[in-house]
């Protein structure tokens, strides 16, 4: 978890911990989720019942960057969503690759909320002869041997991990050496990265193991 | 966060917080990684260093569950992995349903790790007349109006939405209704349930807004 908080450009530029970083963004996604609604304000109250989050731990995890909300009115909506995009970097749009053109690969290139938050897939790779070359949802599939130069052609920031576990490693290794410096890691194989690339490992079996914990108290 | 202490009938009954849940699976998972490696024991400075996980957290979260490491030793692994898998209620087998077989219902088909830790899919359902009766991945997919049926003959567990978001929380009444105890919920749209029914909701977009702020204080 990070708690380091460095000067940087940004105008709300702390690095926020990472837990507080999933509710900001889940405080986004609900804000969009009731765009048309015709509401102008909301409370604190209001985010936190729709999210299942006490509405202290909004107030505090907003407070944080000022004091934007008016205690009778709430915050506003337009305000609130401008200050949560500023502080989750979305203010600006990123190119990301995905390698490993499986179901997993296909579901990502297909996820309407990553365009409509700015990550735009912009070069899919895969080292399986009998996809190399056909295009695939809009997306010509790249032989991973030109990994480097299509990298370097687009300045791609994000890489995306969803080969199988076995190729994890030497993946990631190839994303460090390149444009690339936050990597997101789909398989259940733990990577190393340098410590100037932000890793983002996403284990779906922990989702299960919660579910199995709780299951087996009843 | 589950903070809440509960007395039931498991061992280790005790309802462990989300995060040490997770940090748990993860433990499990790299003691699974390193097996055939001809090791007994391990140190919490060896886990800890493959996890990015501070050794006294290791120490820390394992203690909560009885004194079974060794000083000098570190822990034995057999032992280790035996308690975790009680504690994550692995020590049983789950019956699942997919309802929505698009890439992601595909991918988690395909996911050899549930397998692995004793959760089975044994019902995959869609709405769409030109998947319902292919065989899928060894899987007849079946029309979701037989939904109820085929949950109660087979006893299912645990559900999992790979709908579009719009059909979630249609899907998830039909599943409270059901034998389920257990959601985990893929699409971006927040889903309510009674409070007898576990839900995971797995919002992928958040990984990539923990990059995108990163990225962007640099």
């Amino acid at each position: 978890m990070l708690t380091n908080k460095t000067q940087t450009t940004n105008k709300y530029g702390k690095r926020v911990p990472s837990l507080t970083l999933a509710r900001l963004g889940q405080y986004l996604h609900f804000l969009d989720s009731i765009d048309g609604s015709g509401a102008f304000n909301i409370s604190s109250k209001a985010i936190g019942e729709a999210l299942d989050i006490k509405p202290t731990q909004v107030r505090k995890d907003l407070s944080f960057f000022g004091e934007f909300g008016q205690k009778s009115k709430g915050y506003d909506i337009f305000d609130l969503k401008k200050v949560l995009m500023e502080i989750l970097g979305l203010n600006q749009t990123y190119k990301a690759a995905i390698i490993g053109v499986g179901n997993l690969g296909s579901a990502l290139l297909n996820f309407k909320s990553l365009t409509q938050y700015g990550f735009k897939i912009v070069a899919v790779f895969d080292n399986d002869k009998h996809k190399i070359g056909m295009v695939h949802y809009g997306h010509k599939i790249y032989d991973i041997s030109s990994f480097k130069d299509i990298v370097a052609d687009n300045s791609i920031d994000i890489g995306i991990i969803t080969t199988p576990g076995a190729a994890a490693q030497t993946v990631a290794d190839l994303m460090c050496e390149s444009t690339i410096r936050g990597i997101i890691n789909f398989t259940t194989k733990k990577i190393k990265v340098p410590s100037f690339i932000r890793l983002q490992e996403v284990d779906l079996t922990l989702e299960f193991f919660a579910i199995s914990h709780h299951l087996n108290l009843k």
